[in-house]
């Protein structure tokens, strides 16, 4: 096990009615700012409850952060804050909302001339204006991590931020949001958890016993629960253990004391700035052909998957890895997820070339859990993908 | 799933040569009482890497805090922090340590007259005096969670008290320590943290899927590294997987969204009160009958716990329910730790008696999953664990 410092205080409120919760958690007297996107919550009910629980608070509203939480878009919510004095912010929606309160949070008490530096001088943060989010799409795990990811259209361009500073103070988890989800984002939610997982995972053996139970256990839970979710996402039970296996994907826990690799998210990432692919997509798109290009280092780790997930056994090693990379597909077939990218675009042609160029002119540092990946191999393992 | 609230602010330093970093955690200019207890630190090298790390600190020291925290003893503590104006405690120990610099950290702020009254009347500590620990026995799980148990040998009792301002801000988890623990308290630790995840798991079906699976996690993991540990204490991948499975057993996170029992745990403290018992040693004495006792209600986990953590398959649920008793009977006495109370002390005949009305006379408000366990039930389950 590789030495380690995890410390997460997101406090969380999970269940039934966590909403009508609200009012406890927010400092009394603040001046809110709700940020949502694009109304759905005005349709499922959600925006009705929040309002009802806010009453007696002054509560601004900002809407119309989008997928891919867009840096433009975010420098309007940046001038409410900073014009209007706001002193706590609520995120109201998925990841994409979440990730952007973030960005402003960081960006709110930025002592420096440009907020793009935030994201293209990497700036950890270490205070941010507090804020509180109402979970409305288990998916990204943002609702209990210090992490973000901001768009920017102009440049085509995904950057990651973050820092202790950055947690949500609290976070409403209410099951019952599931029920209104359309099936092609419940697909992309579990496809994104479960990758989640694999990046903090499917490395080397690194000792670390209790990590690897775990992280199988979230994989198992989400593998248990998708067939449900997607029949019937209003089975409560079922939509309660997606959404805390989505939670527990990327709460810090399971990437603590082992290696972890993100090279699919890296890749993935681009795939998105260049054809705008749902980003879970884009991972099922990846994975597979990473695994297989990268299948030597990570065979062992590849082989216990297939057998504890799985329960593939009784074959090689070798055997064994290579079913679990398979099984792995076949469970993103199984949620309607296509998993080569000719399956999304007429016009990847090239694209693997472009994209190892966009790493080299970025500055490489290596990709995958040992740095080892060249801008040569991302060439060939997105070309596996096509 | 049940709905639930979770926090856990404490940060983890987690890995070899962690005590070191002490410094970076402690408030500059803090005047810091460091609390330990029978020396054992001095023997093991600990004292020194603390004392080596706190460099430039005003320390003041407080040694003798026994295994099961005398009140008496922490009233001497007390007195210290008061008079010289303690900023800062740092617990250097295991759970006995811990637990009753928990307890000064809420006395030292606490404004009744009286410090017993936060045992006796429950009291919820919402802010403590800061502190942060040094473990260096892996079993309570108290440096990760907000509760205490302490006892007063005076009148025979332990006492639970807790709160959130009772977290440690830090702990500092070094597996090397394990090296230089005695083999009894190995088997001690390895008993109590896999109890702790009995009481949280054991109950009935309540769809909390991932919690299971991760209790189910903590508990494989435990029995893995068990015989690893108790051969070798220096093999360091053990030492780490046993050091981080006590903590996560204990962390609040696997009681969250479930039932939970702790009559194991109610009936146990008095066995500890009456004849000195080793704590863990009264959880492995009550747990089976315990479980005999409360089959019907139980036996739905019990037969998958069986199958999940010990592979027993193909029976009748009843059938692999009772396999899942003997297991965990069977793994305790892999550890030399004996399940019978009358392997303990001769005097054994009419303590079922002693503490059914020991109960009785604090208020009965039932025990177990459903509140639902009379004096009687008690009386019937400790005489079982004759």
């Amino acid at each position: 096990m590789l030495n380690f410092e995890f410390r997460n205080p997101t406090k969380i409120l999970f269940g039934k009615g966590q909403i009508a919760n609200l009012p406890k958690e927010i400092p009394a007297g603040a001046k809110l700012l709700m940020l949502y996107g694009g109304g759905s919550i005005k349709q499922n009910g959600i925006y009705d409850q929040v309002k009802e629980a806010l009453q007696g608070f002054t509560v601004l509203e900002f809407s119309g952060i989008p997928a891919n939480p867009e840096y433009e878009v975010l420098l309007k919510a940046l001038k409410v804050i900073k014009d209007e004095k706001i002193d706590f912010m609520l995120a109201v929606g998925g990841g994409s909302v979440i990730d952007g309160v973030k960005f402003l949070s960081s960006a709110a008490l930025y002592e420096g001339d440009n907020p793009w530096d935030i994201l293209s001088k990497k700036v950890v943060t270490k205070k941010g204006l507090p804020f509180g989010t109402v979970l409305t799409l288990p998916a990204t795990g943002s609702e209990m991590n210090s992490g973000a990811v901001i768009s920017r259209k102009e440049t085509q361009e995904k950057f990651s931020m973050g820092g202790p500073g950055l947690f949500p103070q609290f976070s409403v988890l209410d099951p019952q949001v599931v029920a209104s989800i359309p099936k092609r984002q419940l697909a992309n939610g579990i496809t994104d958890a479960f990758t989640h997982v694999l990046e903090q995972y499917m490395t080397y053996p690194a000792g670390a016993m209790l990590q690897d139970r775990i992280a199988e256990s979230i994989m198992q839970t989400l593998i248990e629960v998708a067939p449900r979710v997607i029949k019937d996402p209003s089975d409560y039970e079922a939509a309660a253990n997606f959404m805390w296996s989505c939670t527990m994907a990327l709460n810090g826990l399971i990437q603590k004391g082992v290696p972890t690799d993100w090279a699919i998210h890296a890749m993935g990432h681009e795939l998105t700035a260049m054809f705008g692919i749902d980003h879970a997509r884009t991972l099922a798109i990846i994975a597979p052909s990473h695994y297989r290009y990268n299948f030597s280092g990570k065979k062992e780790k590849l082989a216990q998957y297939a057998e504890r997930v799985w329960n593939v056994t009784a074959m090689s090693l070798e055997e064994q890895a290579t079913a679990g990379i398979k099984m792995t597909e076949e469970f993103f077939h199984s949620l309607d997820i296509d998993t080569r990218l000719s399956e999304y675009t007429g016009s990847y042609e090239g694209t693997a070339q472009i994209i190892s160029r966009r790493f080299t002119e970025r500055g490489w540092n290596g990709l995958g859990e040992r740095k080892a990946l060249t801008p040569d191999d991302v060439e060939k393992i997105v070309e596996m993908s096509y």
